[in-house]
């Protein structure tokens, strides 16, 4: 017997014939004899259509009416679940975030967790009933609707195991684990049994969709055991077992043989801009990244190149893609104050990263990257690393190339089935 | 300055467009110095939407989490309104049924209101901000969502104005006002500028679409002066003035000139049976109707016919249409225990009514109606009468004809402009 909570999402509840093979797969964990709770997204495609309509209203919609018009998504399938699992002769009832209440702070539309109030939910879960929660939403300490932020299902499905102190959150995706890398990438990719929660939160970080960064900083934070699997297997069988993402010192427990490199992961959402001769003098870069900073851009790789004379120097950043232009903008407005000479911007490139723990007791990790991408004519356009992770910045074309060379590198390659 | 409760239908609220027309409506009457709640429906086509989900989760669905499910209609456009009203720089906001709370007693999926808490919602809108309400809803005493049955919109409207102790509830709707009958049967049908409680509760429940039965009781009992109105009219514009729906005393004292009749009703939503050669002995009728009132079949008119030959008699009444073929299931099933020969339906009938309070300080009304129908060859075949209102059940062919007899007859017909 374990307290289980289990996580679907917006896929996995379109429709009803969806939500009843939902249904099906939480019937069978109860069955075995667990106390469950279920967070649900709303449908694929509602939430979207809310904020259709907020948008609709007004361009500066009020949040917290937004909050009020977008948490009514989950509403709806939560009471769709607990009415299906009825039926099914599963004892059920749906929880809505202001009847625990989950109470959430800081701001409408992307509010933080900051209590669960669990009396009455263990106490429900223990009497047998499972509970449906709907993802995404809580209340305020005046008593409103809040809402977490797009994803925040995820970030609800782990804030609830760390406040029932479940054994283990599960979340069913469309995928049936984390992989090495993107097997749409790299055929050989392979799936994942453990991995620790800053290696997850780096590959989530760094382009891994698998799950939202802030669900993982939670479950590192509260220690909450995460399980990722597919909600696609035979919901009366028991399921196939996904990835764990846990503490570093449980998959050290096991007896499992640790790669230098977890895996490897791409983001094409950067883009690169070189500021040309700028005045190498105290402040100069201070006066490039201040007013980026000012306007929330959130700058991610810098180099600033070695000074030729002595007098000028080039520095190079990556932006995300969306804010390049406003970026652009920003220091074409300062130009005369910054005193460089032009911007050079390229759209077209991609960060690849290899990420693992394995890399804080190993050293040469970052070397072999290099050479493995220079023996294949890659060229690195910047580089930043961090503890457990290295990420280069790379021509866009060739990143299907990089990530195919690296995985091999690594040593990441399955076996091929004979 | 008054304090005004304005409801606004399914078709009001049906997209933003729509949805904007509403907010600039409230504009107006906020403009006017008016202290202003607004009840809203959900879009119209959502809660059919919502049920549809439910029913197919499963025929049998669990009630209370078809409120958590059903209410999200109404929840989506209080926010969405709340939020139009401030991008147009009025002071508004969302009160969800369970943040006054509105309390509810009985039953899910059907419940009635049993008090409103209002200290926050009056201080608010004395402040000048518009309480934009969801329609339907409200909360159980354990907490949980609850709704008041389909239509309950025009319930809730009145609720919050007894509760506020509105000087008026206006209800926009897509019809200008009460008539003295359907002006699509009756070209010159007129709009009234009052109708009393109790005649439009007769008009409610005999056809008259423009209001619930439930919401005009509750009206009656709380002594709410209610309006029916045009949504459809400019809304930066003063609106036209509709019906006043009012205690008896209140037209007494306005210098009105009332009508024996107010208005005729049609409702082609029953049935008549005929239960032929029943024995004409004590308890046979009652062994026709506890069976039907057992299956909670409304039976409304019945008549009796003379026994000739003081052995047997035919026992004729009305159920509604839907019930129809399952009353003619539980009659044949008794056909022994009663003893009756054989069952005739007829479901093209129509029921038609006249109503006024005039009836009753004037004898002859009920004579002049057969009288009118006789004189074109109307056939009546069941009579019911209340207070202050006279109803036939007449072959449904005929029933336009016999509105326009009625109309002229009781002197309602408008003079035709020159």
């Amino acid at each position: 017997m374990a307290r289980i909570v289990m996580k679907f999402g917006g896929t996995s509840m379109a429709g009803m014939e969806r939500i009843r093979n939902v249904a099906a797969r939480v019937k069978h964990v109860v069955d075995q004899g667990n106390e469950v709770a279920v967070v649900v997204s709303a449908m694929a495609g509602e939430t979207d259509r809310l904020v259709g309509f907020c948008k609709e209203a007004s361009p500066l919609y009020d949040p917290a009416e937004y909050d009020v018009v977008v948490a009514s998504g989950e509403q709806v399938t939560s009471g769709l679940l607990a009415m299906t699992l009825k039926a099914m002769g599963v004892n059920a009832r749906s929880w809505l975030g202001w009847q625990m209440p989950i109470r959430t702070v800081e701001t409408h539309a992307k509010a933080r967790v900051e209590s669960i109030d669990t009396g009455a939910l263990v106490a429900a879960m223990q009497s047998g009933q499972v509970a449906v929660i709907p993802g995404f939403q809580g209340m305020m300490d005046d008593g409103r609707v809040s809402t977490l932020g797009r994803g925040g299902s995820d970030t609800s499905a782990v804030a609830v195991a760390a406040a029932v102190k479940a054994d283990r959150c599960d979340i069913y995706t469309d995928v049936d684990g984390v992989y090495t890398t993107d097997p749409r990438i790299v055929a050989r990719a392979r799936k994942l049994d453990m991995v620790t929660y800053e290696e997850m939160l780096e590959l989530a970080s760094v382009g891994s969709k698998v799950l939202q960064t802030r669900s993982v900083a939670l479950a590192m934070k509260e220690k909450v055991r995460v399980q990722v699997l597919s909600s696609f297997d035979d919901p009366t069988q028991d399921e196939l077992p996904g990835t764990l993402i846990v503490g570093e010192e449980e998959i050290e427990d096991s007896s499992m043989e640790r790669q230098l490199i977890t895996g490897i992961a791409v983001d094409k959402n950067e883009a690169k801009v070189i500021v040309t001769r700028v005045p190498d003098k105290p402040g100069a870069v201070a006066s490039i990244f201040s007013p980026l900073a000012e306007a929330s851009i959130n700058v991610d790789m810098i180099i600033q190149n070695d000074s030729k004379d002595n007098a000028e120097t080039d520095v190079t950043f990556t932006v995300p893609r969306a804010d390049l232009a406003r970026s652009v903008d920003i220091l074409e407005g300062r130009k005369g104050e910054i005193g460089f000479n032009r911007l050079i911007t390229d759209a077209e490139v991609s960060k690849v990263s290899v990420v693992g723990v394995g890399m804080r007791s190993h050293a040469g990790v970052a070397a072999m990257m290099f050479k493995a991408l220079a023996d294949r004519g890659i060229n690195i356009e910047a580089i930043s690393t961090s503890e457990i992770k290295v990420s280069v910045l790379i021509d866009e074309d060739e990143t299907e190339l990089a990530v195919r060379v690296l995985h091999t590198a690594y040593g990441l390659d399955a076996d091929v089935a004979a």
